[in-house]
């Protein structure tokens, strides 16, 4: 008789975007005629960059004819893209980050879901909440949780992250031995200063830990004095595996490209103590479970890194945070206070309420979709998250809507 | 402390295509000037068909506008590419697959590296020997073996295709739950009949066990008698899930799209015997660890489905069938047992000597590279694996190289 991973019957019913998209379904069928604008899910509108669509153009040419026809690229990402990002996103930024130091894949998401699988079964994972569901539910899948009583699994340190520690996390007092990081944070927005980051890095190489940091949201970062690797910190190759996205970055969400950093001297052990190379592990998981990304979107990615690409880059997540100055200016008139929005994308709004109540009083009254705090975790519930994912005009628009809603 | 997972220790300390990739490139420093045909690993070098180019060159243009522009798409694939494959692979043959029964992906490999996560880990699984692989190298990984013994990993049930069996496992005489399938098969190339697969799939539904079956290699089947689906087999939606690919359809291994079915009927269990829908639990797996695939890969792919494209897609296989016909028909000659080849891009030649020794002697007599059968399993020891994937200029080089070499 063929048994179920009996580990998915401990997930949620239903994965906190799929709620939202059932509850607007139910809206639009009861209110056909209502406009509604969506700020939930993090999802950017505005087209690729002329770089990338240049790039991509001449790659899906070159597969056109046979004598510039790619079959099976290389394992873990072509070359030309792999030094690149080495050298322009580490390397510059005094990061000793080396091309074969980089695994590219289909997006942050896969990649920091699949990372848990390089890892023995019976660690202790810290997981931040609230959080990006996805570290959660795969460590659950994975079996390193018990059930889930009163929204918390069994067997996962919750790393709170509220308004008292300004959404930056205190060191575990247990021992952990994976710990999950992402900054600037989805969904509170929150960035995390050198000294604070180091703390972290010094914590792992005196416990052995390793932490995923998840920097998904670099491209937003605007003051310099935040670190945008963990690389920059001294020590961090020791301990760290890095993800990114040029998701958010570039407008690839539908594109779809991204990277992990597994240093050489990111060390694991066996039962008996001995070291391993979390690179060995990372290659073979990576080449045996995974066909690679699409060359020609791997050409398009690349153009990221030219002069032109990098200042489209610029123009674009720049409008996206001209947005989420606006939202944070809009909520805070209103009295709410707000995280995030100055360096991330996303504006984490203390609503005073349940999280779900705000998100069905925003949904009705001011037909605008946010994401309810409380699917993030325990922590989030009494705050919404508002993604400046949008038109301006759009975010306008909302933000009026808004304001109507909530004086009326 | 962070231990590592140790399953992987297990793992032969190389995949079979990177010791190939070593000694082509022992070989090449050694005789820089010696030209090398590869009939090695299964890659197309074919142009994309023009119907694929037009409709990828289309959709990028759409993402460089914002009006139509695509950010995320829906979790299991574009309903405009669903649709076709459920109509034109399954419907029109007889098999009642729908179209949310069909998960997009980014490939066959990664869909059958990922499938048994969705097992319970003390399952018993039944591989075929020999085997590509991913199917034995992700049940290692998961845990579910023990050592590797002599080329065999302890608690695998290996099903063995042998020339006696005309490379047609026999059905198990133990219990087992988990049992993969590969038609028309690689390595041997061997397809199987109506008759003997409704074996499998009785045995299937009399074990309650569940067959994950291979069909990347459909689109070579020339025999109208062969069956292109298990779903042709009457019950098979209780026990099956199949697996597909563009890859060797119309030349995507470096475009990178795939499917798997998993039909609403096909059951697991729990430990108290209650059944599970597979289709949930593998719902969940893709739409929290995969990204989905590039909006402008879906387009291309769904251009298969029109008439030029169906059209170019015969055109293109045909011209590897042309190829294996040769290569089979020229083997045969010097005297070699040949499988596959007739329904299938893969020549199975029985070389009457050591796997790798063959392999070494085409290399450095011939100039060509060919795949060691025993690469793929103990049962694929005396033998080699010639590819059609290459142009027919070169496929006949090869071969008269390889009279020339065995002949002097």
């Amino acid at each position: 008789m063929i048994k179920i991973n009996e580990h998915y019957l401990k997930l949620s019913a239903s994965y906190l975007f799929s709620e939202i998209g059932k509850r607007i379904g139910a809206f639009q069928e009861r209110n056909p005629d209502r406009e509604i604008i969506r700020l939930g899910i993090g999802d950017v509108t505005r087209a690729l960059p002329k770089a990338c669509i240049a790039a991509f153009r001449k790659a899906v040419e070159e597969m056109a004819d046979e004598s510039t026809f790619r079959g099976y690229g290389p394992d873990y990402g072509y070359s030309f893209l792999r030094e690149k990002i080495a050298s322009e996103d580490f390397q510059s930024r005094g990061a000793d980050i080396a091309a074969d130091e980089i695994f590219v894949s289909d997006g942050a998401k896969s990649d920091t879901a699949n990372i848990q699988e390089i890892f023995a079964t019976d660690i202790t994972v810290a997981i931040p909440d609230p959080v990006y569901p996805v570290y959660l539910d795969t460590n659950v899948m994975a079996g390193r949780t018990g059930e889930n009583k009163d929204g918390r699994y069994e067997g996962i340190v919750y790393l709170d992250c509220t308004r008292e520690n300004h959404f930056i996390p205190e060191l575990p007092k247990a021992r952990v031995d994976l710990i999950y990081l992402c900054f600037p944070n989805n969904p509170t927005g929150a960035t995390i200063t050198r000294n604070e980051l180091k703390k972290w890095v010094d914590f792992a190489r005196e416990n052995k830990a390793i932490i995923v940091y998840d920097a998904a949201y670099e491209a937003y970062i605007r003051d310099d004095v935040i670190p945008r690797s963990i690389y920059e910190i001294e020590g961090a190759a020791e301990v760290a595996i890095e993800s990114r996205s040029f998701s958010k970055t570039a407008g690839f969400t539908g594109t779809r490209c991204a990277y992990t950093v597994v240093p050489k001297t990111c060390m694991a052990y066996d039962r008996s103590g001995r070291k391993h190379p979390l690179h060995a592990l990372w290659s073979r998981r990576h080449a045996t479970k995974f066909n690679g990304v699409s060359y020609p979107v791997q050409r398009a990615a690349e153009a990221i890194y030219s002069r032109e690409g990098g200042d489209e880059v610029r123009a674009l997540t720049n409008y996206y945070m001209h947005n989420a100055a606006l939202i944070r200016q809009a909520m805070t008139a209103l009295g709410f206070d707000c995280t995030g929005g100055e360096n991330s994308p996303y504006i984490w709004v203390d609503c005073r309420m349940d999280s779900w109540a705000f998100f069905e009083l925003l949904l009705h009254k001011a037909g605008v979709v946010c994401t309810p705090g409380a699917g993030f975790g325990r922590c989030g519930q009494g705050f919404i998250r508002i993604s400046a994912f949008n038109s301006f005009e759009n975010v306008a628009k909302a933000m009026s809507q808004i304001e109507d809603a909530l004086k009326a």
